[in-house]
């Protein structure tokens, strides 16, 4: 494609570098921005800018945080006996999102792949392990809330083998047919687990 | 949704005010920047507010441009006596990437269109006008390529009008069938049109 200025070909291959973004979106964007307030570009350039520089990692769980321990962490609300093991950020707020648990977080910052490079050591694994092992904070139990792939199976594969030795109850969250989903489009395989994992009746 | 940090929420807010963007995708994409290198962020920051900040309109037709006078309209290439009116950049651009068009172009600005208060006098109607009025440009013909709605036929009408007067032949681009699209899909106004602006066969 040809762009009448070279500042906005330069906007465009930037912002089309995002994910899920392409060359025609890009250039709406920065169409969109060329018209708008100046402020407004501005005020996104510095948001992004200081996403990048300021941003700071929890000691604790490594979730994204404003100060060294996360808002989650030095909560006196929360259940501090329950961990939750998630891949990243993204799925930690989905599950912030839900309600439905109360506990605390552990953010690995991926999954084991060797396909990409991805092995152990690159993840906040060890770190999870110290936190277990760390009898004055009283972990009572890890709940593994990885993806339903192959490399989130590995993953929960390797924490479990590492924790084995500690006195910790190891859970995953539960496979099976989603909600609002019928049963004759449900995947062989999600609905073959959805009756190993069968659970009682509750009346 | 809640954010574990007020830097990731204040950028997902920024990011989310682009067009077609909801707060999901800005979030993927305010996390995506976070894995990804500094310098990053800082050349697409950088891009948005050179892009804002620095480019100019081409003095002649309006488009973006890195000069006073546009590259098209610098151009010794094209043919100086044809004009193509678009509604903005994006229409110029989407025409300059078909390479059937060696004329100059006239950027509007935008439609008439009261219902979002848009009036000929916050477009770019006055200096087309005055291109033509100026025999030194010797311009020949206007095509107008604006789009097919009410509003673009309404600004068609409105520069036809204010044209009459001088010697200039005025055209609009085709109205029909999409190329590779089935009679059958086609809607009634557009099949209806097709057929009173039927052409000879050339053969």
């Amino acid at each position: 494609m040809e762009y009448p200025s070279k500042l906005i070909e330069d906007a465009v291959n930037e912002i089309a570098k995002l994910p899920g973004i392409g060359k025609k979106t890009a250039l709406r964007m920065a169409l969109h921005l060329l018209r708008a307030n100046e402020e407004r570009t501005q005020l996104l350039a510095d948001s992004l800018v200081n996403l990048r520089t300021k941003t700071q990692y929890c000691t604790h769980c490594h979730n994204i945080a404003d100060a060294p321990v996360c808002a989650i962490c030095s909560s006196s609300k929360r259940d501090k006996q329950t961990v939750c093991v998630v891949e990243n950020t993204t799925d930690l707020i989905a599950i912030e999102n839900t309600s439905q648990f109360n506990g605390l977080y552990h953010v690995l910052g991926g999954v084991i792949s060797p396909l990409e490079g991805v092995s152990p050591h690159d993840l906040n694994i060890d770190s999870l392990i110290n936190r277990v092992k760390d009898l004055s904070l009283d972990i009572k139990e890890i709940i593994l809330a990885l993806s339903a792939t192959m490399e989130g199976d590995t993953t929960s594969f390797f924490i479990t083998k590492k924790l084995r030795d500690y006195p910790v109850k190891i859970t995953t969250i539960a496979r099976g047919v989603p909600i609002g989903s019928e049963l004759e489009y449900t995947d062989e395989i999600t609905l073959g687990r959805s009756i190993l994992g069968r659970k009682a009746y509750e009346h």
